[in-house]
């Protein structure tokens, strides 16, 4: 594959570049007197943990945004959020567009790639699509949030700048909040926990999925069948919420539910399960939970979000490939299938390979990080929360986040660059030319397990 | 494929039973009056568990075993662990050839998927085999450590007795100990560790490896090569050994290992590397390591030994796969090699199924244990520790076992049982019969990732 570009800058690599540069300006930008209230001085490495959790749209925090930024630096947090949700590719050419330039394949093919799309075709036309769902989406939410926050703050602008910080957040999963309280003030409003579960949703389902639905909904398209991509993702994402939202309400029913009525605790159950795959809102403090449900919930943010969303993880597609390649082993079966349809050789491949790497990644990071908290006694649960989030992009944290050294916070920024970027994206980013091997090598069976 | 007997007793079914059934029968003679010393009774459920985890070769206990068991119990207990290490069926097998019936085919297919061997050929000659290299190592192993401990015991009687526990706890990997201290007295005694790392690799490598090398010395065969399982089981088994030191070394060595000299840093970590792998027996009280290690040591007993060896875990073909198939992808190639050799489809997809059914295994039984101990408030360290340690049959503990509730020990024999069968044989045993699809559906690509 050709596109007219240095051999050395794949499509992969820029794609990354472009996160990490992107990464860099808001560093820069968070860094600047501007941006922070007066006699609140953030410190360069807190800014540059606040662009990466900005820009991978994570949320975890070293300092308290609403007490530290001002107008300015929460203008900037906002941009690096939204760039971060909907693909700092995807946004650069739509600016690219309006400024009349023709769109040259070879950028396209980023977006693509950036998308996590396989097709070349309606490049541009998935491109607007993306925008006009996504701030569509985020322009109602503001206003629902905003119009009912009008019985809650004092004025009208400050209840829609809350409204559409929220709808912002809340849509790109990116889990900050200039409250300085998460949704916790919100822990009994369940309209408000339902919005924002709802955002959560549509950020976190994928793009191609909002897109199939519209083109379900478009009278011209008669033809139309949902794609076997959008049939596994949609249905593993909403059967995960649920068997995680039912699990949290076992482990706390005699426990931090104790003596709750029966609604707190399905909508504790529900908001816990829908934030912890990549959301990061909070409408309560997690450290109060069971080591079982802070273990978990750890288990939900590896699981993630869809691929081409703005959440992390290891993936919808991932956990159902593997649960169907098991399924189908265990059934006696020699192919693996699902809603008819066979699941391809290299998909399995690269699921496999998705959940090792995830899977050592992680390992090697807590360890890491236990290395540099030595001094500190940081229990390993609050270590595997923490960079299970990070790695998720999630953004849900036990508190240690601030509290933690710089370079074990350097390891948590890896994780949510990696994490933002995607495995597969990643892994595409270091990987050589493709070889054609000259001759095939005779193959013999060894014993696993 | 038939082999004569029910349909619904497969031979995989039928070695997870007689797993179970000498489970049950060892903890009927542990439990007897005549097994324990006097005036030192064990409850049903305290030989449940010691016989759960001889018959596994695992080595967690819930009891002191010097200071609870007679000369009786002892020898029930050496029993259970010969047993176990050297395979339910084998052993049974022999006693029939001993008692002069002849094999039908039914019971060598046994034995040939207990080994986990892959062809019908010389399955008697196989298990003939292995019982003669297993009790010559082991008379070896006694010889040298008993002849060695005269100068620690009073009576020869006393020094051949705990060498040959001693050599057959260490070559079986079972790390069970009759001195009450494991060889934490031997700390200083290098020899005495250097004997024992030799039994436990020797334990740990495979049976079908020590046979090979058997063959490789055999003067009239003059083809022989090794096999592509000896030379990924092997290389991967001792790369993961020297790894496993190095690390260890590089987390103790400002903590654990401070002001130690070098030769003692230098065995610490090579007797922790391998005997996290499977064999259990320890030299030190592991739970003075850093958080760091514990981990790292977790990640060591989940990987495990060779299959078909007496040791658990992953195994190393699984591990060497998952890294092989990572770096393919990383090159640019689409096949998956090693020493020359394809790694078949079939041994990849393995490969992904042991790894996911280990992790989400391991993953629900330290949640369960979670919940069952809410009210003991045990570290998640130690919790995984512990039940890496099971899955693994490896038998290292940080001190909680004997604390647990029962229902977290009926877990932990769980993860005893089905790391002992190994899981692919466990899955074999669960799974329905060959399945031919009557048609080929339609591949769909999906996004991964
Ligand atoms: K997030
Ligand atoms: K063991």
């Amino acid at each position: 594959m050709k596109f007219g570009m240095n051999k050395l800058l794949t499509p992969f690599r820029i794609i990354v570049l472009s996160y990490i540069i992107a990464m860099a300006v808001f560093s820069i930008l968070l860094y600047l007197p501007v941006s922070s209230l007066p006699g609140e001085a953030v410190s360069y490495q807190e800014a540059l943990f606040t662009a990466v959790s900005a820009v991978s749209v994570t949320g975890l925090t070293v300092v308290n945004v609403s007490e530290t930024y001002s107008g300015a630096g929460v203008f900037f947090l906002a941009l690096a959020i939204q760039l971060g949700g909907i693909g700092v590719m995807t946004l650069g050419t739509f600016v690219w567009m309006v400024l009349g330039q023709k769109i040259p394949l070879s950028r396209r093919m980023l977006i693509m790639v950036d998308q996590n799309q396989i097709s070349f075709a309606g490049m541009v036309k998935l491109m607007r699509g993306i925008l006009f769902v996504a701030i569509g989406i985020e322009v109602v939410g503001a206003l629902i949030l905003g119009t009912y926050y009008m019985n809650f703050f004092d004025t009208a602008q400050e209840a829609y700048y809350q409204g559409a910080f929220g709808a912002l957040s809340a849509f790109t999963n990116a889990g900050f909040d200039v409250t300085g309280q998460s949704l916790v003030p919100f822990a009994d409003d369940y309209f408000v926990q339902l919005v924002n579960i709802l955002l959560i949703f549509a950020g976190a389902i994928g793009f191609p999925v909002l897109l199939e639905i519209r083109e379900y909904f478009n009278p011209e398209n008669k033809q139309f069948r949902f794609s076997l991509f959008t049939k596994i993702s949609v249905s593993t994402y909403f059967i995960v919420f649920v068997i995680g939202a039912a699990g949290l309400w076992l482990m706390e029913i005699g426990a931090y539910y104790e003596g709750m009525p029966w609604h707190q605790q399905l909508f504790f159950s529900m908001f816990n399960s829908a934030t912890a795959r990549s959301g990061g809102l909070s409408t309560m403090d997690v450290s109060d939970l069971t080591l079982a449900s802070l273990l978990f919930l750890s288990g939900l943010m590896i699981i993630g979000a869809s691929p081409s969303s703005v959440g992390g993880g290891i993936r919808t597609t991932t956990l159902a490939v593997m649960f169907l390649t098991i399924r189908s082993f265990i059934l006696g079966r020699s192919d693996v299938k699902a809603f008819g349809r066979e699941i391809h050789q290299e998909d399995r491949q690269k699921a496999f390979i998705v959940l090792s790497v995830f899977m050592v990644g992680l390992f090697f990071a807590v360890i890491l990080i236990a290395v540099f908290e030595q001094a500190n006694d940081i229990a390993l649960m609050a270590i595997v929360f923490d960079a299970s989030s990070a790695f998720g992009t999630v953004g849900l944290s036990m508190g240690i986040t601030d509290e933690l050294t710089f370079a074990s916070q350097s390891i948590l920024m890896t994780l949510m660059l990696i994490g933002r970027v995607g495995l597969v994206a990643f892994l595409f980013s270091i990987r050589a030319q493709d070889k054609k091997t000259p001759y095939k090598h005779p193959t013999e069976r060894i014993i696993i397990g």
